[in-house]
């Protein structure tokens, strides 16, 4: 079972409490592939300049990531310079260049169009369509946005919204879509047109996923050092688009499981530059974080009077 | 099993998005002992004023609350007016007239004095010491505070921590009071002077209890509307010390429990104005909404590679 990406392959620099990169790897698609290729094969669709490091993207390759949907382009790549606060509840955007990714056309190569799975990483609307319009017959789409799209491009999204199965974004973007601030109301309006599923991230406070009739939560893995939050979101859908696309299903229990990968995922992301941590990253510690994220949420209970 | 609560028991007059409330019974002691009495026996300490309609408490006494700790005194009760925001993330105090609390000094009746669960409502912690004093020989106390005292009498309050056994603080609280954006840390600076669990509130988004070596996490009740959110914390409270007190046991596994007990108690809260919801709460429906915290965090996984 194999997915398909389509979003930014950037160049990032980053500024935290605990240090600074200058143009490391980023950006929603490389994020996203770092985390799901540890779980199932991805085809990454997206456009980077002539100053890309693509050898960077070597351990993806070796992953069984297939980048020859990532078209190289005469110019220079998506750039990204950001500050986080103190207490990296806040980031300042100190620079945004798109570079070649102002013309960018998503075509996917032939071999990519059945693809199943499919993750709509956070671009123009316009350009998620047209990657939807390339695939065959996907078994699940599932989509990410941003405040910008919401407010410049509101039917696209909604005429997006129509087409995809699952809608993943932050607590901030579900009530901007929405014009709710009630989280559950923002779920069920978007899922009145559209997804039948909208999964919530709300960074440290962890992600829910609202389904039909029925609701998931997953806390945030507990970290005494964020070190530096970028890319989060991405590696959590890459987690969870991971999960779903190795099991072939969309059956609540699979979904739950998805939303723990996900925070996993995420979790991990965050503990490093760019997608350091995703290079040493084994299976063995991917479970053990599962693990943990079990220990921290069961409880037992059974049908009975608790005393009193 | 017994447990001892002291704190406000106050008149409220309140506004919401969906309506407003003149003068209703209100208080730390009050919602606290609406939630634990469905659980097990409570103990009040506290004082009202020549005003309060003490009958409005009489249903509490029907089910077991010892109110023979709350002290009738000449003047005015603890009174406050509080308008929440359309979106109930922040309110504005109109009022506050403390009324008879002024003079407040807690002096606990004989029969009192062997209680073995201790809850310190949310009030001066030099009055909570003077509780603790009183208290032959407590199996748990647990703590609230708020930023007021912790600004003006830390002092007091560190003396404190060295005497509780589990502070249970929201995550603002825990972050001023340690000097610590990371709520992880700030946990641990709290368990060093002294509490062994540390319960964080965190409102919609759930509540974390750390142990010595562990954590575990529950989510916020996905609410569609949230009538008043007015002593939600206090309800919290007291279903966590009442399930304690069940049971009487601080093993993991029943803290855990306590957790949910807790959660389920605050969202039953603020279903309605004041402590209205308690009145026709029974243990059905609180079995009903644990089982549903329960679908709400499940997941299964084994140890096994998932894919890929």
């Amino acid at each position: 079972m194999s997915i398909l990406v389509v979003g930014s392959v950037a160049l990032d620099s980053v500024e935290t409490p605990f240090g600074k990169v200058d143009r490391v790897i980023g950006g929603s698609a490389v994020f996203f592939t770092a985390a799901a290729s540890l779980l199932v094969p991805v085809r990454v669709v997206g456009v980077v300049g002539s100053d890309y490091p693509f050898e960077k993207l070597d351990f993806l390759t070796e992953r069984g990531a297939d980048l020859s949907g990532v078209e190289k382009a005469e110019g220079e790549s998506f750039f990204w310079a950001g500050r986080y606060s103190h207490d990296l509840n806040s980031r300042d955007t100190l620079e945004l260049r798109l570079g070649v990714f102002a013309d960018f056309k998503p075509s996917l190569p032939e071999v990519f169009r059945d693809s199943r799975y499919v993750f709509l990483g956070n671009i123009d609307p316009a350009l998620q369509l047209e990657v939807l319009d390339q695939i065959r017959e996907p078994t699940a789409v599932i989509c990410d946005t941003m405040n910008h799209w919401i407010e410049e491009s509101r039917e696209a999204l909604v005429e997006l919204l129509g087409r995809v199965d699952i809608l993943m974004v932050n607590d901030a973007e579900a009530r901007q879509l929405a014009g709710e601030h009630n989280l559950v109301q923002a779920a069920r309006w978007i899922q009145e047109r559209g997804p039948r599923f909208v999964v919530v991230k709300k960074g440290e406070h962890g992600a829910m996923l609202f389904g039909p009739d029925w609701m998931f939560s997953v806390p945030g893995y507990p970290l005494e050092v964020i070190f530096d939050p970028t890319g989060a979101g991405d590696a959590f859908a890459g987690g969870f688009v991971g999960h779903m696309a190795s099991v072939d299903s969309l059956d609540p229990d699979d979904l739950k499981r998805a939303m723990v990968y996900g925070s996993v995922m995420g979790s991990f992301a965050v503990e490093s530059f760019s997608v350091d941590r995703f290079h040493s990253l084994d299976e063995g510690q991917i479970l053990h974080r599962i693990m943990e994220f079990k220990e921290m949420t069961t409880f037992e209970h059974e049908l009975e009077p608790s005393g009193g």
